[in-house]
């Protein structure tokens, strides 16, 4: 790998860590290199403006994050037990993060959408994506579920925005306190919302 | 009033209007003082930061949102019937600010949670009080349901929050699609999350 796209990595790793602490508003390009240890000039050879890095940052972060979803999701288990498994592997997420950084940092892309959605399109659009994404891929899983009579809902999409609203909303709650134990409500929750009957692998519903 | 006092409520005003809209970090000293009208040296007359500010601007905007909370979910009508009007009550000023500001600005204390609790201990701790005293008043309504016999719940304060985080996760969707109709899932979701039956006044359950 050269010097060039060396920093552009840096660049990146540095706006990812700093966004996911502190938003898009308290950051400066200057902070951002800084931190990455590269020189101002370097920013703008790569990003054309703060905004397009942070378009870039959430591109990576949503790749990433996208997999973890697919693993959880799309694997043999049936339907619900996936949806439990993306519960508790984002309240290992969040417990790493706040092993790591002292502090609940909770999900970038909520983070985002509280601070900024309303005042830039472009990243009101990606978010717009990303959670539209996020929902869709629930959405299958859940009319997995209805197929197997395992959970009564009466509009499938507005099922899976309502789970996924859980999640950012118990999310909120875990970066709030500093504290991942509002996400043990996440499982038993989606179980209510989704009018589910107990899985058979042995998990009680509420 | 006095000119004194007459300044520090227009920087209140424009603080209020500002982060509404925009957040905190976003915003500079200088700025408020501009929309406010007031010289900059009237600004660390009444307020030692920023920060300070933010706390009061917090404070007020709670004092009269507990009001309208207050007057949802304190009233005469079976407590259910309470909890849909508080869900009335806040597509319905969602829908004013929209209307207003041509976006859909959130929920203030959620908006500061996501942007900024991980950041500033005196922010942060205002916060959790803030959410405590909502969850405070839907658990007392619960409690209420569960005495009357019209919900099923195992912990009223862990279904309180659930229902709050519930509210905030359907509000960040309005503010993401600048559109207030996810907000209508919020009513059947609070049924389906308490188990709650029908109440007797007319509405159907999902």
């Amino acid at each position: 790998m050269g010097r060039t796209s060396d920093a552009r990595s840096k660049i990146l790793h540095a706006a990812q860590s700093l966004m996911e602490l502190r938003g898009y508003s308290a950051l400066g390009v200057a902070e951002i290199c800084k931190t990455a240890g590269v020189p101002k000039g370097s920013f703008y050879y790569f990003f054309e403006s703060k905004e397009a890095l942070a378009l870039t940052v959430l591109d990576e972060q949503w790749a990433a994050q996208r997999r973890d979803w697919e693993r959880a999701l799309r694997g043999d288990q049936e339907p619900m037990l996936r949806l439990r498994q993306l519960f508790e592997d984002t309240a290992a997420a969040q417990r790493a993060g706040q092993a790591t950084c002292g502090t609940v940092s909770g999900c970038m892309f909520g983070n985002l959408t509280l601070e900024l959605s309303n005042q830039t399109e472009p990243i009101r659009q990606r978010l717009q994506e990303i959670f539209d994404a996020q929902v869709g891929m629930v959405e299958d899983v859940i009319s997995a579920a209805v197929e197997r009579g395992d959970v009564t809902v009466t509009d499938v999409r507005d099922a899976a925005r309502s789970v996924v609203a859980q999640l950012e909303g118990q999310v909120l709650f875990a970066k709030l306190y500093n504290d991942t134990a509002p996400l043990d409500a996440l499982w038993p929750n989606c179980l209510a919302l989704l009018g589910a009957r107990a899985p058979e692998s042995g998990v009680a519903a509420v």
